[in-house]
This record gives C-alpha cells, sequence and structure tokens, in this order.
C-alpha cells in the first residue's frame, strides 16, 4: 500500500474557520477524513505547520525510503521560500504540489512558485478537491 | 454520462514523434484510447488544431450546453493568446488547463499563463497522464 | 457615399451574448442595424473573425481603392498581433480603431495597443457608442 | 439644450500658433467657432489654464448639476497629474478624455494616461476634430 | 539536388507593392525568379501565408524528408509566435531564418526574435539579397 | 500652547462630499471641530488647496518660528510632487504625513510617496482618525 | 478595559542594546514600562520573537476575542513574509503596524511592506513613540 | 544689449538660507548682483516661482522677441514636469537648462531631466556659478 | 587562542548526502575534523539549523565576546532572510560568508546575497574547502 | 577586384584551440585560407585584436576608400562597446557584422547587440560558414 | 597661468570629418586653435585617444600636481566606462565633463554618464561652444 | 613550487596613494612583499595593466601551462567587461577573483560581476588581505 505524507503550510490550520469565500468551509480534518475514505489503497499521513524548519525536516525524513510520495501545499512560504525549494529539489521522493485557489488569478506576488521548478508537478484551483487530484497521481 | 471536451492547441499533433525526452513517446491517439479505457463514465470528444482561431471557435462552441467540462492544453498560446484568455473567460463551462511538461521549470516566456486566471484548475507537469488528472475532475 | 468597412475581431460575435456587464447586451446585429439607420449616407460592409489571417487579409483588401476607411476592432489582437499593425500601417485607407469598453481601466496586459500607432485615431470606452462615434469621423 | 465644457491644459493656447506640424495652424478660438456653428443644440462653455489647480477647480465646479458633460483635453498632465485623475474620479459629471495627436505613436513617457480609467471615454488623434467627435456623445 | 523551401509569413504578399522605402521595389515573385536563375542547383519551393497554422504545417510537412533546408521569414510573428517556435525547434530540417530589413534599428517590440534560438542561422539587413545568402547556405 | 498647522492637499475639499465608501462622510470642517474639542492644548490652524506651489508656500512660511509643527496630507501629489518634497526637506519644523485611507492596499501609483523620506513620521489608513494621531504626537 | 496586544519581530530583543542611532538607546522593556503609565485604561500584554511561526501563532491566538487590538511591528518580516501578511489578512482583530525608524528613508528592499495592505493602519518613523501614537488608536 | 531672462524654479527662494552644504550661503539675489556686475553687456531680468503655470506662462512670454535667451533653473520640476517640458520646445527663445548641484550624484528620481531634451544645453554642478557660465553663452 | 563559530543554514545538513555534483561527497562532520586538525590554534564551534530564528539567536549570542570571528554559510536564507541580515549588521563579532558552490553561475534569484553588505567579507565557489579559507582570515 | 577587410575581435585568436564544442576546431588561420581558395575575386586582408582602440583604428583607417566592405566579428564587444558602434555608423564603408554562434541562443547579456543598429546587416550562427556568407554578399 | 588639460575620447578624431549635422564640420585642431585664442590666460594642453587605459592613464598623470584643471569629453566611454569613472573619481585635479550634442536628447543607451557623479560639473548640447564654456570655469 | 601570477586591474597602480578610506594605505608592491615572504612556497609574479587588451593577453598567456593558478583582481572592468569574461572562461587556469572593498555594500553598478561566474571562486572584503586568502587556496 502506497504511503503518502500530505503537508499543509502556515495558515492552512484556518482552513474553514476563517476566508471561507476564498477557501471554503470544510477543515482540513474534514478534508482528511474524506481522502482517507474515497482512497482506502492509500495510507495517508498529515502534518502542518507553520515553521519553514518544521516542514524542510518533514521533507527531509520523507526522504528516508518509508514514504512513495508527498502532497504538498507550502502556502504562502510557494512564493517566499528558497529553503523549501531546495529541499524539494534535494529529496528524491516525488512531491505534488497543491493549491486550493488558483493563485494565477491572484496578486502578483502570487505568480511566481519557487517549489515549482522541483516538483514532479502541480494542481491548483480545484478547491480542496485539489488534495484529491493529487493523491490519485499516487494510485 | 458527462461529456468532456479534450483540446490539444498547436504543434500537439507531434506528440509522440519528436522531442521524446520533454514530451514522451505515447502518440496523443494512444493517449485517447487508455483514457477512453479508463474512464467509461466519460463520452470524451477529442479536438486539436494548430490554429488560434479554430480553437476559440471549438470553445465558444463547446459553450451550448451540450458539454459539461473542457480539458484544454493550449500549447504555446498558453503564454500568447490574449484571444484564447478571453474566449476562455466568456464561457460557463468549467475549462481545466493541463500541460504536459512542468512550465515552470522551462524557459522565463513560459512562466507566465494568459489562460489561467480564467480556468477551473491547471494541471501541469505530470507527463500525458495531466490528462487523466484533469478527467477524474469530471467524474 | 463613403465606404466605410466595420471589422470586429476575436470573440466579439459573443457580443450581447455573454459578459453584459463589460460589453452590454445588444449583439453586433442590432447594432449595425441601428448605425445604418443613423448614417444613410455611409455604405457600411461588416465582417468579423477570430482569425488573424482572415483579418489581416480584409485589411489587405480594403486598400485596393473601393473602401473609403475602416472601423476597426481588434479584440485582443490589439495588445498581441504585430502582424495586424503591419497590416494597419501597410494599407493607405484611414483606420480608426475602437473599444467598446475603456480598455485603460482593465488589466495590465490590455495597457498597451500595438494598433494605434498605426490608426488615424483611437477612439475607447463609449460602448457600442464607441462605433457610432467612429463613423461620424467619414461623414 | 445640453450644456457641454470644454476644458484645455498647459499649453494648449498655443494652438495654431506653434507646432503646426504637430497640432494643426487653427487657434482654438477658431475651432470654438467651428464646434458651436456645428453643434446648435450645444450650449459649449470653455476654460484653458496652464495651472493643475484652475483644472481642479474647474472640474469640481462643473459637477454642480450646471453642466451636463465636459470635454477634456489635459494636455501634457495626462501623464503626469494624479491630482487631476483623482478630481475626474471624484465627480459624476462624464468627463470624455480628447488629445489632438495620437499619442500613441509619440515619446513613451506620453504611453500612459492616468486620466482614462476614470474618463467615459477616450477619443484621440483626429486633430482638432477629436474635439468635434467628443462633442457629438453629448448630442 | 538540394530541395529548399521558401518560408515568407504575414504581410510579405505586400513586396514590392507597399513601403518600398522599407522593403524595396520588387515583388516576391520577381526575387524567387532571381533566385532559381542564380541557384540552378537548388529546386527552389515557396509558401506564404499570413496564417500562422498554415506556416505551422509548412514546416512540420517539411520535415518528412523531402526537404533539406527552409529559408524562413516569419516577418512579424518573429516576434510573438512561440508556436511557430516550437514548430522550428521541433522539426529536424534546418531553418535560416531571414529578414529584409535590419530589423536591429526598428522599434523594441522587434528586438527580440522567438525563433532565432531554434533556427541554425540568421541573416538580416541585407534586403532581399538575404535570401539569396540564406540560400547559398544550402550549397 | 504648541502651535500645528494642518496642510490639506488637492480634492481633499470635498471630503465628506464625494466619495464615502473611500472616505467617509465627515466634512474636514466636522473634523476639524472636533479635533480642536479633542486637544485644547493645541493651537489648530489649517490650510487646504489644490495648488502646489501654495502648498510649497505654506510650508516655507511654517517655518518662520511661528509654528511648533504641521500635519500634513498631500492628497495625490504624494506621489508625483518632487517640489513638496523638497520644500518639507528644507524647514525644520517637523512634518507628519497623514493619509486618511491605506494608500498601501491602493492601485501601485500610490505605493511610492515622495514626501515620507523627508517627514518626521508618517500616519495612514485610521480615516479621519490618522490626523488625531498625528496632532497627538505635537502634545 | 481594552486589551492590547503588543508584538515586535525579529532582532527588535536588541532594542536599546545595539544602533542606538537608528534605534535609540532605552530597552523595550523600558518603552513597554513608560506605555502601561501612559495607558492605565489598556491591558498591554507582549510578545517577541526572532520566529515567523511564533509570530503567525501569536496573530492567531489572539483571534480567539480575548484580544481587542494588535500593535505589530513586523521588523524586517515586513518586507519578506507573505505568510505574516496572511496571518494578519485572516485574523478579525485589528492589526496596527508600527515601525520605530522611517522606513521610507532606507534602503529599497525596505520600501514595500507586505502587511500594510491588510493592516488597520500604519505608523512609522517616531522612533518608539510609534508605540505609543499606535496604542492611543485603541483607546 | 542681448536680453536674458534668469528663471528659478520651486523652492529656490530658498536659496542661500536653508541647506548650506548642498547649495551654498549665497541667496539669489546676491548671486545676480554678482551676475550683473560680471556681465555690463546683458540686460538681465529674473523671475522666481514655485508655481508651475506661472513658469509656464514666463517662457510662453518670452517667445515675444522681447528675449534673446532664457537661463532655466526647473528646480525639482526638472524632473516630474512635462508641461514644462512642452512649454520649452514650443518656444524658438533659446534655453539654457541649470542646475547649481550635480544631480548626477543624487537619489535616481533626479536622474531624469525631462527639460533636458529640448535645451539648447545643459550646465549642472558648478554651484551658482553655473548661472555664470550660461549666462556666458549668450555673450 | 581565537573562538571562531561555524554557522550553516539550511539543508547544509543534508552535505555529502545529497547532490554531490554541486556539494561533493564529504559531511560536514567530515570537514569540520578536518578544519579541527589543520587549524589547531582555533577553537571551533559548530551550529547548523534549517531555522532562521534559531540562526538570529546563534548570532546575537556570539555577540557576547565570548566569540571572536563568525563563518557563515546562510544557505538559501542568503538570498530571502532580511531578518537574517539585519542581525549580522547588528553584531560586533566579525562574520564571514561562505558558499560551497559558486552562487554566481547559478540561477538568477541566487545572485543577490542579502547579507554580504553587512558581512566583513565573502568567500565562494571553493567547495567546502571555502570553510578553510574563511577560518584562515581568523588566524 | 573588390577589397574586403576582415576584422575578428577579443578572444578570437583562441578558434580553434579553445571550447571547440562552441566554435569548431578549425583556427581562423585555416579558414581564412579556406576563404580566400572559396573568393578568388576577393583580396581579404584581415585583422584581430584584443583591444578595443586598434578595432576602432582599424575601422577607421578602412573608411581611406581603399576598402569596399568589412566583414567584422565583434566577439564580446558586440554587447559593451558603444564606441565601436559609434565608429561603424561613423564610417561609410559597410560592415557586415558576423558572429560563429548562435548569440540568440545564448545568456541574455548577449542578446543585445550594439553594433547590429549601424550595419549593413547581420549572419550569425552558421559557425565559420557565416564568414564565407558575409563575403559572398561583396561579389 | 592656470594649466587646463582637454581631453577627447573616442571616435572624437573624427570631429568635422564625419556627421557634421551632428557635431559640425570644424575640425578639433581648428577649435583648439580658437580655444587658445579666446583663452589667453589658460595654458590649454590636448589629448586624444581611442583607448580607455590611455585616457585612464592621462588622468592619473594629470594629479600630479602640474594641471589646473581637466576638460574631459569622454565620448561613447561616458555610457559604459566605469574604469574611467573610477579614474576621475581617484585624482584630485577638478574634472569638467563636456558634451558636443546633448545627449538628453538621443538614444536610451546615451542617457547615463557612469563619469557624472564625479565630475566637477557638466555641460553639455552647446556643441564646440561647450569646451569654451567648460574652459571659463577656469578662469 | 607552484606557479601563481597576480593580476590587476585599471586603477589599482593607485592603491596607497588615493582613497585610503576605501582601499587602504599600503601600495601594492608592499602588499606584494609581504605576500611573498608569507608564501615561500609559491612563485608569485605580478602584472598590473588599465588596459583591457593587455590583461585579456595576460590571461591567454597564463594558460600556455606555466602558471598554476591565477589571482585576479580585474577592478572596474569586473562589472563592464564581458572580453576579459569570456578570457577567464576560455582558460583552463583556474582564476580567483578578487576584491578588496565589499562590492556588495557598494553602489548598484557594482553589483554584479561579469567575471564570477568563470572563476574557480571568488573572495571580497577583506581589504588587500583577500590577496592572501587566494594565495592560499593555490597551496
Amino acid at each position: 500500500m502506497a504511503k503518502v505524507f500530505v503537508i499543509n503550510g502556515p495558515n492552512l490550520n484556518l482552513l474553514g474557520k476563517r476566508e471561507p469565500t476564498l477557501y471554503g468551509s470544510e477543515t482540513f480534518e474534514d478534508v482528511l477524513s474524506g481522502l482517507r475514505a474515497k482512497f482506502p489503497d492509500l495510507e495517508i499521513s498529515y502534518f502542518q505547520s507553520q515553521s519553514e524548519d518544521e516542514l524542510i525536516d518533514a521533507l527531509h525524513k520523507s526522504s528516508t525510503g518509508e514514504i512513495d510520495g508527498i502532497v504538498f501545499n507550502p502556502g504562502a512560504f510557494t512564493h517566499t521560500s528558497l529553503a523549501l525549494a531546495d529541499a524539494v529539489r534535494a529529496i528524491s521522493t516525488p512531491v505534488v504540489e497543491v493549491h486550493i485557489s488558483n493563485v494565477a488569478g491572484r496578486e502578483w506576488i502570487r505568480q511566481k512558485s519557487l517549489i515549482s521548478p522541483h516538483a514532479a508537478g502541480v494542481i491548483q484551483g480545484f478547491g480542496v478537491k485539489s488534495y484529491e487530484l493529487a493523491l490519485s497521481y499516487f494510485l
């Protein structure tokens, strides 16, 4: 059974609690239950942090061979963290970058992802369904 | 049964015939057979054109209510055709933008998509599997 | 009787059918009837195309001496087609560039017209009345 | 009878006296007589100033309800005066921005109008006939 | 006998008919006769189109092995068509990019060629003699 | 008793009369009464002008030693008047720059203040309360 | 009694200890004592961290309804942390952004605040008195 | 006897009174006396204004034929007033642009003169001696 | 005996384990042993962290007077952390910035170091030997 | 017999000795012999220098009427020497600019030629065959 | 008697021989004779070179105390030679930068002088009279 | 015994004679004596030139196999000479780029080194000690 590690970056703990017009009203715990139900053949672990260093460590650890794939929503770090981009590049586990909102239609500072050049692929704009599409990649 | 229209832009008729390191060695006809086998619950129609105007017309027609969703790989028009972007914006049928290669890791002129702000979502970098992920959105 | 050729670019066939807050709810056929009624002294012909090459040919042909003036709404090609700009520059028939919406108040990619430097003049932002003002120039 | 206020910005008092290749050889007084003759149904008042503050005051006063429309050629202030742009935005009387020359074909500093996003519409490049087209909008 | 395909882009059908100070007064048909006379050892075929898609198709077809080399003047598409650039890159037939005028001395929008990085070489500024120099490359 | 000079730039005479969603519905006369009531220990004088030169003169005069501090809302001149910036720099009376709206959240042309580098400090975004905070600095 | 949370970002623990010409010679503990003495009607809590994630968490927690307002000096994160900007935007507690020095007069990289568009208002350049002005907003 | 009109722009009335390290300690009245003494063969008139419109009018009037040359220090308007640049361009009297300080060594916003392209010549950086060199041009 | 503190930023714990073509195959523990052997007259302490805040604290602590010099490889933070740059500027202990790879030859986002302007000096591109050269500075 | 002067700029003395993948393995002496054999009707002289001033002098001297044409490969000076560009512009002998490699496909600093706007034409990317094509222009 | 060293940069040996519309028809030898006649109280030496290094050496030597002032027309090096700018900065002899043409009205690459920030002053646009004005500074 | 060639670019002959606050008061001859004393195991030769071409030749000659390494301070050519960068790239002898001052803290035009991408490594900001660190690399 493939093991997939879902990692969420800063402020994503507020999902479903704030700015529902932008991000929807489901909490990520709800989303996660739905994903586990939908993908019984995947073992899905989960980590969220506001902390760039904890996210770097999470990526490093996932490269020990225990994890088959990573679904990573770096939140605002997408556009500012070269250190996270280096971590994604350094590990061999494939990383699928996901975004809930369609960042292409948002402000200019969100137009460039530092992570994408090192990701296996990118999925954005489908709401929380972006995670589902990303997980289906690892089936 | 949901009807999905797969539209490919310029040069994608060469898929599987040229630059296999960048785009793989399957032709799109092969890809299409695989997709139809994999998604028996979707009625998948297909159109490819080098022509911006034929692509605009294809998008316009799909908005007659006969089509439930569009999977659109605009090829190089992604970065240069504001007219196609206007067409995507003008119709109400949801459009999923797909790219075979990870354009984020390519040259600067491919860093900005004019289409994305008007798409329902974007999927890029998974090779021809990008189409599969896009279709699964319409299930 | 002066002969004026009205040429509309891509997506303008949707006029009155889509995005009425931006473009109004009249179709261009309605507009055209109104214009012909208002300008009995002008012989108004009309062409619309999504196709850059058909628009170039239309401009070339209008320079045979049969046409006294052109009213041209290049749509999204305003901002991307250097080939159309070259065609406008190459012919001697005067071309009035018109826009329905006030493109100056829209997104940055619509801030620069490639056509304008070669036009006899530019009229923008008056809704479909922009065409009327343009035609009155040829009276 | 509709009341239209024609306002000219800095250096336009030199019209017909200097740089005839760029601006023609008619003075604006000549132009004004012609316009009044041509539009007997419009009551046309006129003001010219080199002064940004007098122009702001002129725009403010025209919003008392006595004036139905403004035809405004801001001259060089088009490209440098955010204060005038704010005044155009603040008043409810519709303002048609006009330019004698086709600024799109001139130097880069004249490529961007600060006024246009707040104008009802823009007419440029038809020589002094730009004023006539603008006035016909208020018929 | 080497087979060379000469392809001209938009507006080049006007050659010799318009803007003689910029492009000379010979039509391309005249030029072609001269070239065939000058290069009896080359079999020279010719195609001109205003249409980006027909030009893409012409490039694709030339890669069937029947053609030994292409002399391509993309006209204004030089600076705007990434799709044509992709077509040049995708085929293995060598493409020599030619320009009649010295685009380096013209306006900024003509300073960057999207085609050049994928061409075998570039020849520009020699008037219609640019074609002759390009053909002599295939001798 | 400390003497503070409140200076308002162009269009601020419209305060409370136009665009209430952006600037509120109180006139500046109302605001001034409230400020004088709230700060009995300050002698508050007031000047408003649409005129850059009158504003420069007001700043120059305030440097005669009669004034202890200036609260200055330069309006749109914030972003365009280097001459006002020079005047603020040249005088020794401290100038507090205030803005009613949060200009940081508005269009790009309002992102840079020419005045700020020479001001004693900047207060922006608190509505008309910005003036109150500025005055409290001189207590 | 209104509860205000004062939050300081990275390196502000050095206040009063280093670079006195830029930041003054008072420690923030001294400043805080003075502020509590000056504002007996405010309950002032305080937090300083070098850590982006701890600052994000501090902002999140303050949105539980226990806190009426936040005075936030993000230090160097002002210009680099989109994640902090997202946190300020996501919470409903009003945030006043303060800066001790006048960042407008410093190097270019400090010219743009990512935080400001989401703040209730901004106060900068008054030395440590910036905090006092910010607190008086919550009276 | 040649008639030269010396025109000074905004804030230059402060000369000798403020910022002596940048502009010296002589007032312009002192400077003027010295210049008149040094150039007995020139009839030197003088005008200073903070007002863009008065400066435009001064330039316009000087073109009546009574004035042989203008020495113009536009102060901060050098870099922001396109209207003054248009006035300099429009008149036929030669204008020598002068600056007291070496603006090339100052902040970026002072690196570009809008006036210079239309001036007969430019003299900058020699302190008040710049005026002397400018006047000697008209001998 | 001089005390030198070697500080490594994010992802440098992977040294010798990943991307050997870019960074070599020695772990930093190996490097450190070699350095201590080579510099018996230096007391070398070491700290690595993925965490910006821990790195700021490490720099702050080193300024207590116990440390004579710092050798700092900020990794990806070189290009994104203004807070670390502020910390380097704030302390009086000299900091030598080192990089293993020659960042000048890498992607554009690595072309600008925020740290360098505040460093005592910079050494880059010598592989792990960069650390040795940096340490020899403190002999 | 037409006299052509072939001039090579800096580092081109290394041709055939270094970086053969980029520039080929023939020395320029070999190339020159081949060219003289191929063009018996041209008298070909040759000069190479690393020195901008010697190249300027070479261009100046060639304008004495003894030389009919110049084939000039400015090497790296193409992109940095405005003085050489001025020399090419100043002389009346036609100069054909050549490049061995296709500079359009190289790094950004090589994208702009200062020389090209003043050259009779440009030939690039054909390896040393670029010289042959250039010489054939003078036949 | 004050000693002034006049130094001319590349291509200025062509003065009076080429491009007379831009630079006039006098040779610099003629100009020099005129200057020596006009300034009997100055000992004027002269040097011209196409060579950046000879110009640097000339500047260095002039700082031995034998020379009271330098009049320097760096030609095209004005805009490209940082090494000459360093030389001007390094010596204590005052350098007056002169230009014959008004470079402000020429192409963008001539808009920025690297020399000016280090010059005593700048004189440009007066034709060869620029030298006369510069020399009069040393009287 | 390793042979190292120290090469200094323009103006470095002034070292110790001018601008001591920036470059120190030792002449390079003094520095060289110290280096030779400190590195008895290196044979250090030395060359300084203001001339780009002599520096190119010096680099070329050092690649004959007689030299083991080069320590190169290109002075101002660092930022402007693509020809020197090409020379460094073309030779196989390793080149260590050194700078006396910390160019990262100086004006923007010194922020980019054209040489660095081709150097073995870069050492900057340690005063003349930069040379010592560079030489120790060749031990």
